[in-house]
C-alpha cells in the first residue's frame, strides 16, 4: 500500500525529514487504513481537478461572490455525490472524512452542503422527528429541489431553548398550523442556509393545539422560499444576517413569520402529533422526556465539532511547524543561522499542540465509534437500561469533548499564528481564516462553558453511588466505561505522585495516574460545595450556578482530559499498535498528558496529591525534554496529518519547504500588486492645508 | 466640571448603573481629568460629525476601498491638526489621547496617520537618526508632499535586525549611495504606508565604503514613487503585500532596490557618515553602541503599544458587559429569566479582565511619565550614567510591558467574542476586528516571547549584585525603581503566605507580596539555571535559550506582572485618590493581583511559599468574592472606559442597552439584507443530477 502515496518532493524540510524517527507512511497507513487514504487522495485530486474550486490564497473575495461560490460548489458536491448511503452503512467513518476534507479545503462549504444534505441536521432531524409522510422532504434535498435549514435559536434565546417564542397555532376548520413570530426578538436567527438560499426550514415553535392549550416546543417543515424564483413566500420576513468573522461563504439567517400557514402534516410527529381536529396525542406521558427526544436529534453534532476543531488544529501545525523548520533566525557566533525550531521556546509553543493532535485524533475517532454504537442501540429501538445509560455517557462526552477540542484549537492556532509571526498574519498564509473558522466551534451547538454543566451534572450523579461502594459493594461501571475508575475512587485519592526522575515521569502513566486522583478529587470538592451552598439556603439552581468555577467546570475538564488521555494511552501499549510506531507515539502521549496536567498543579499541590519541589520540576523537565526529543520527528508527523498543498492552501505550510520563493510568488500574484491605487489622484492633488480644518477652541 | 459630561440615555442598563458604588463622573475625572476629557470629546464629536468618517458596522469593503478610504481619513486628519507641536510639549499625554482615539474608531488609520507623521516613526526617526540636513523631510510630511514610511524588516529577517542584507555601496564619483537588494530575500517587507501610498522611506541598509568595508546597518530616505503620479522611481519594485488578518485600510507593501541612487547626503548620520570622499566617520568607537543608538530609535514605540492592546481589550470589554448585563437567559424556577452578568461562570470570564483594564489603564500611563522623563533626558543630551541606567530600565519595561498588555487584550477579547455567543460572532458587533486588529501587537516591535528575553537579560544583571548586597552593603537601586525590591531578596525569599481568611486575602498587599517572592525566586532559580547550562558546557547562546521555558521567560513575566501591581496598588493606597473611588479601585487592585497570581500557583507552591489547602481555597474564594461583588459596578467601570456609541460602532454594546433593537436595526440596515442573491438563476435552474459527476472507481 504505502508505495501509493507518493513521496514529497526534496527540499529544505529535507534536513527534518530525513532525521525523522519513524516511518511517515506506516503512520499514515496505521492511523487511517488504505481505504480511507485512497478516498482522500480522491477527494482531494478531485477538487483540485475541477476549475470551480481553483482559488488563490489571500484573495479578496466580497461576501456576495463567497456565498454565490460556496453555493456553485455545494451544488457540484451534489453531482460528486462522494458518499452514497451504503457506502456510509459500510463504513460510517467516511462520512467523517468526507467532512475532514471538505472542511480542510473550505468548512464554509463543509457546512452548506451538510446543514441541507439528507444523511445531516434538515434531512436528519426530519428522518429522525418525523415519520413516513415527511421522506419526501428528504429525497428532495438530494436534488436541491428542496434547500434546508435548522431553525431552532432566535434573536433573544440561544441557550435556553425552551424559552422559545415562536408559536406553531392549529387551526381545525382548515387544519392547518400557523406559524408566528410574536415580535423580533423571536425571530429564527443564525440559522446556516437560510440567508439566502433555503427554500425549506425546520422550525421549532411551542405548539398549541385549538383550546389554547402549549404542548412544548416541537419541530415543523415550514417553506420560505418559492423554489423557481427564490423570492419569500408571502409571510415570511426572510433574510441575511450580513457579515460573520469566519465561514462567510456560509449565508446565515434569519425569519419572522407572519401567521404564516402550513398543513398539518408538517409537524414533525415522532414525539406527539395533532389530529385534525386538534386534539394533542403522544407517546410519551412525561413532557420532559418528550422534550429531550425532541432535541436528541442534535446529540452526534457535538463529537462531530470536536473533529471538526481538530481538523483546524492538523492545517495550523501543518502550517507553523513547515515554517519553523524552514525560518532561520539567529544562531551561535559565526556559523549559520539556525532554524527556529530550534529553539526550547519555539518548540514549547508548538510541539504540545502537536501531541495534543495526535491524542485528539484517536479521541475523535474512538468517541465516534461509541457514538455510532449508540447510533445503532436506537435504530435497533433498543429499550434497554443499557442503551439509555449509554445515551447519557455520550451525551456527557460530546459535552465536554467538544469544549476540550475547540479550546485547544483555538489556543494552538492562536500560538501557531504568533509562532509565524508577522508572515502568519498575512492573509494568505492561512492562520486568519483557520482562528475565524474556528472559533464558532467554541458556540455553536451550546456554549462550550454552558455544555461543561452538562458533564459534571452527569459525574456528580454517580456521587452518591461511590459511597456504596465501599458499604454495600455496588460496582460503578458505564457502557462506556468512562467512569468505571470511580470504583476505586477511595484508594485513588489515597494515591500519590511517585516519580522520582525524570526518565520515570517521561511515561503516561504518570499524568494518567494523577488525571485519576484530579476527577477524584474534584468529584468530591464539587459535592462537597454544592452541599454547602445547599445548606446556607440557596435552591438548587442557585447552588448549581455558584459551584461552577473551580469545582464542576474544572471537574467536566478534568474528566475528558482523563479519557482523551487513557485511550491514547491504550493505544501506545496496545501490542496491535505497530512496534516502530510505539516509541515515537508514547512520547507524544506522555507529552500531551503532562502538559495538560500542568494546568492543574496547584490543585494537585492544594489536595497534596504533590508536594515539595521535585515533582513540578520532574514536569517541567519531562516537558522540555519530550519537546526537544520530538523536534526532529515534527516535520514527519505533520506530515502524516497535512492535505495536499492546494487543500492546505498556504505558501508557508508547502510541502516543498520553499518558504520565501512560495511566499514572495504568491505576493507577486496578487490583484494589482504593482499598480499605482485606483484613487491615487486623491494623493497628488488637492494637498491638504495643515490646520485648515482646526476649529478655533 | 462633571457636569459637561452627558448622562446615558435611560434604559435596561439603568438597573447595573443605579446600583453601582461609585460615580462613574468622578472616576472618569479621576483618571483622565478636565483638559483630556474635553479634548477626546472635541476628537469624538469631530469624527463623527465629518461625513468621511462615516461607516457602518460590520460593512463588507473591499480592500482597495478601504485602503482608499483610510488614505482620504488620513489626509483630513493632516487638515484638522488636533495637536500642535506646542501642545504636545505642554502636554505629552495629548499625543496617546490621539492615538488611543483615533484608534478606538479604527486603527489601520492611526498607524497610516502617525507613521507618517512627523511625531513619529517616518518623521521622528528622521529627526532623531539625522541631521539639520534632513528637517526638509520632516516638514514635508506635514502638507503630503511627502508620504514617509520606515523600511526595516525584510523578507526573511526580522528580530534578527543584524543580518538585514540590504546594501548602501558609497560612489564618490558621484557622491551617491546605491541602495540595493542582492535578491528577492532581501526585499523590505511588512512596511507600513509602502504598498499604495509612500514616497519615500527610511530604509535601513548595510553601509558600504568604496574600500569595501562593512560598517554595519545605517539608515538612508530614499525616494520610492514620484509624488505627483504615484509611479514607483527607477530600480524600484514596490508593491502591494495584499490582504492581512487585520486592520486593511493600512496599505503594508515590500520593495526591491536595483542600484538605486540617492545623493550622499540622504544617509542619516547621527551615528555615522561619510565625508564626500568616501572615508566613514563615527562619533562612536564601539560598532556594538552604534547599532544600539542607530535602533534606539525603535524605544517609546512598546510603551504604546501596551497602550494600544488595552484600548483594544476596553472596547471589547464594554461591548461583552453592556451585553452581558442586558442578555437574559434561563433563571431561577417561574421568574424571569437573569442577565447573563448574574452568573458566576460569566463573572469569573469577564471580570477579572476589567480588573486588568484598570490596572494597565494607570500603569500604561505611569510608564509613558518614565519614558518621557527619559527622553527628556536624551533631549537634554544628558550623559551621566543614571540616564544610561534609566535606558536599560526602560527598555526591561518596554519589552515586557508589551507582551504583558498584548496577550492580555488578546485573550480577553477572545473571551468577551465567546462570553457574548452567536451575537459575538456577527461582524457588525466588531468583536472579530478588535481581535484581528489587536493581534499583530503580539508581533511587530518585537515577537513577544523574543522580546521577554531582554527583560530577564537586565534582570538576571543585576544577580551578581545581589550576592553583594548582604557582604559589602551595596543597595540595589533603579531610576524608576522597578527592581529595588531585590535588595530585600534574602528576607523575602524566607516570607510565607501568611493570609488566613479570605477578607484578609482581598488586599492587594497579599499577592504584591507574593509577586515580591516569586520575582526573587524566579530570579534566582533562572540564574541556577543558566549556571547549570554553562557548566555543562553549553556556550551562552545555547545556555540563554536552553533557561527560557519555566525560567527566564516566567522571570520576565512575573517581574512586568509585579511592577504593574506595584503601581496600582500605591495608586489605591494614596490619599489622593479620592476617598470615593478608593473602595472600587481596591477591589479591582486587589482582584487583578491574585487572578494574575493564580496563573503561578505551582511555583508558589514549588518554592514553599504555599502549603496545604488553604491558601489555593483562600486565593479562589477571594477572586469569586470580588467578581461578585464588583458585578453591580462593572456596567458603571465600562461606561468610565467607553468611547461614543459612534466611535465604539457596536450594536450590542451600546450605551443605551437596547440590545435587541440596536442588533436588529443594523441587520435591517444591511445591503441587500432581504433581496434574493443577484445569483439566484443558479439555485433554479441546472438541478444537479446526483452522482452525475460520480467516477466509476
Amino acid at each position: 500500500m504505502a508505495h501509493e502515496v507518493a513521496d514529497f518532493p526534496c527540499g529544505p524540510l529535507d534536513i527534518y525529514r530525513n532525521k525523522a524517527s519513524f516511518n511517515w507512511k506506516d503512520m499514515l497507513c496505521f492511523l487511517d487504513g488504505e481505504e480511507i487514504i485512497a478516498f482522500k487522495q480522491h477527494l482531494f485530486k478531485t477538487l483540485e481537478n475541477d476549475p470551480l474550486f481553483a482559488r488563490r490564497p489571500g484573495e479578496d473575495v466580497p461576501l456576495e461572490k463567497m456565498r454565490e461560490l460556496t453555493f456553485l460548489r455545494a451544488k457540484q458536491l451534489f453531482r460528486y455525490d462522494f458518499l452514497t448511503k451504503e457506502e456510509v452503512m459500510a463504513n460510517p467513518w467516511k462520512t467523517i472524512t468526507l467532512s475532514d476534507c471538505l472542511g480542510m479545503y473550505d468548512w464554509a462549504l463543509a457546512a452548506k452542503y451538510f446543514l441541507n444534505k439528507g444523511v445531516s441536521m434538515f434531512g436528519a432531524t426530519i428522518a429522525n422527528s418525523g415519520s413516513g409522510r415527511h421522506s419526501k422532504y428528504v429525497e428532495n434535498t438530494e436534488d436541491m429541489t428542496t434547500f434546508g435549514c435548522f431553525g431552532l435559536t432566535e434573536l433573544s434565546h440561544g441557550s435556553n431553548t425552551r424559552a422559545m417564542r415562536t408559536t406553531a397555532t392549529y387551526d381545525p376548520s382548515t387544519q392547518e398550523f400557523v406559524i408566528n413570530s410574536p415580535d423580533f426578538e423571536a425571530a429564527k436567527f443564525w440559522v446556516g442556509n437560510m440567508g439566502k438560499t433555503a427554500t425549506h426550514a425546520v422550525v421549532f415553535a411551542q405548539l398549541y393545539t385549538p383550546d389554547q392549550v402549549c404542548h412544548g416546543l416541537h419541530s415543523f417543515v415550514v417553506a420560505l422560499r418559492d423554489p423557481k424564483t427564490l423570492l419569500a413566500l408571502p409571510g415570511v420576513l426572510v433574510g441575511d444576517m450580513g457579515k460573520k468573522l469566519g465561514q462567510n461563504g456560509l449565508d446565515n439567517g434569519f425569519a419572522l413569520f407572519h401567521n404564516v400557514r402550513i398543513p398539518r402534516e408538517n409537524l414533525l410527529n415522532k414525539t406527539g402529533d395533532v389530529t385534525p381536529d386538534g386534539r394533542y396525542v403522544t407517546p410519551f406521558k412525561d413532557p420532559n422526556k418528550r422534550f429531550g427526544e425532541s432535541l436528541g436529534a442534535l446529540s452526534g453534532g457535538r463529537v462531530s465539532i470536536t473533529r471538526m476543531a481538530l481538523v483546524n488544529l492538523k492545517l495550523a501545525l501543518t502550517i507553523a511547524i513547515r515554517f519553523s523548520a524552514t525560518r532561520r533566525q539567529f544562531g551561535p557566533k559565526n556559523t549559520e543561522e539556525i532554524p527556529v525550531l530550534e529553539y526550547q521556546l519555539q518548540q514549547w509553543r508548538l510541539i504540545p499542540y502537536l501531541a495534543a493532535a495526535y491524542a485528539l485524533e484517536h479521541f475523535s475517532k474512538s468517541i465516534f465509534m461509541n457514538f455510532v454504537e449508540f447510533q445503532i442501540g436506537q435504530m435497533m429501538r433498543e429499550k434497554s437500561d443499557r442503551q439509555a445509560e449509554m445515551g447519557r455517557e455520550i451525551h456527557a462526552i460530546g459535552c465536554s469533548s467538544k469544549p476540550l477540542g475547540s479550546w485547544i484549537a483555538q489556543r494552538g492556532i492562536q500560538e501557531c499564528r504568533e509562532a509565524c509571526g508577522g508572515h502568519g498574519y498575512l492573509a494568505m498564509n492561512r492562520l486568519g481564516d483557520l482562528r475565524n473558522d474556528n472559533d464558532p466551534n467554541c458556540t455553536y451547538e451550546g456554549d462550550n462553558n454552558v455544555l461543561l454543566q452538562q458533564t459534571s451534572n452527569y459525574l456528580l450523579s454517580w456521587f452518591h453511588l461511590l459511597c456504596c461502594v465501599v458499604s454495600d459493594g455496588v460496582r460503578i461501571e458505564s457502557p462506556l466505561h468512562t467512569v468505571d475508575f470511580l470504583d476505586d475512587s477511595h484508594k485513588i485519592l489515597e494515591s500519590k505522585f511517585t516519580a522520582r526522575t525524570m526518565e520515570e515521569c517521561m511515561d503516561s502513566a504518570v499524568p494518567l495516574a494523577a488525571y485519576k486522583w484530579l476527577v477524584c478529587f474534584l468529584l468530591e470538592e464539587s459535592q462537597k460545595r454544592l452541599e454547602q451552598e445547599m445548606a446556607s439556603g440557596k435552591d438548587e439552581f442557585e447552588a448549581r450556578n455558584n459551584s461552577q468555577v473551580y469545582y464542576c467546570r474544572s471537574l467536566a475538564m478534568a474528566y475528558i482530559e482523563h479519557n482523551c488521555l487513557q485511550r491514547f494511552h491504550e493505544l501506545t501499549t496496545d501490542m496491535d499498535t505497530p512496534a516502530g510506531l510505539r516509541p515515537v507515539l508514547s512520547k507524544l502521549c506522555a507529552l500531551y498528558g503532562l502538559w495538560s496536567l500542568s494546568n492543574h498543579m496547584a490543585t494537585l499541590y492544594q489536595g497534596n496529591y504533590l508536594s515539595g519541589r521535585k515533582p513540578t520540576e520532574l514536569v517541567q523537565m519531562a516537558i522540555l525534554t519530550l519537546c526537544s526529543q520530538l523536534k526532529d520527528d515534527a516535520v514527519a508527523l505533520v506530515d502524516v496529518l497535512a492535505p495536499t498543498d492546494f487543500i492546505l492552501n498556504s505558501p508557508i505550510g508547502n510541502s516543498d519547504g520553499q518558504l520565501y520563493k512560495n511566499l514572495w510568488s504568491t505576493v507577486m500574484q496578487g490583484s494589482q500588486v504593482l499598480e499605482r491605487p485606483s484613487w491615487w489622484k486623491e494623493f497628488c492633488s488637492d494637498k491638504p492645508v495643515v490646520g485648515s480644518l482646526r476649529p478655533k477652541l
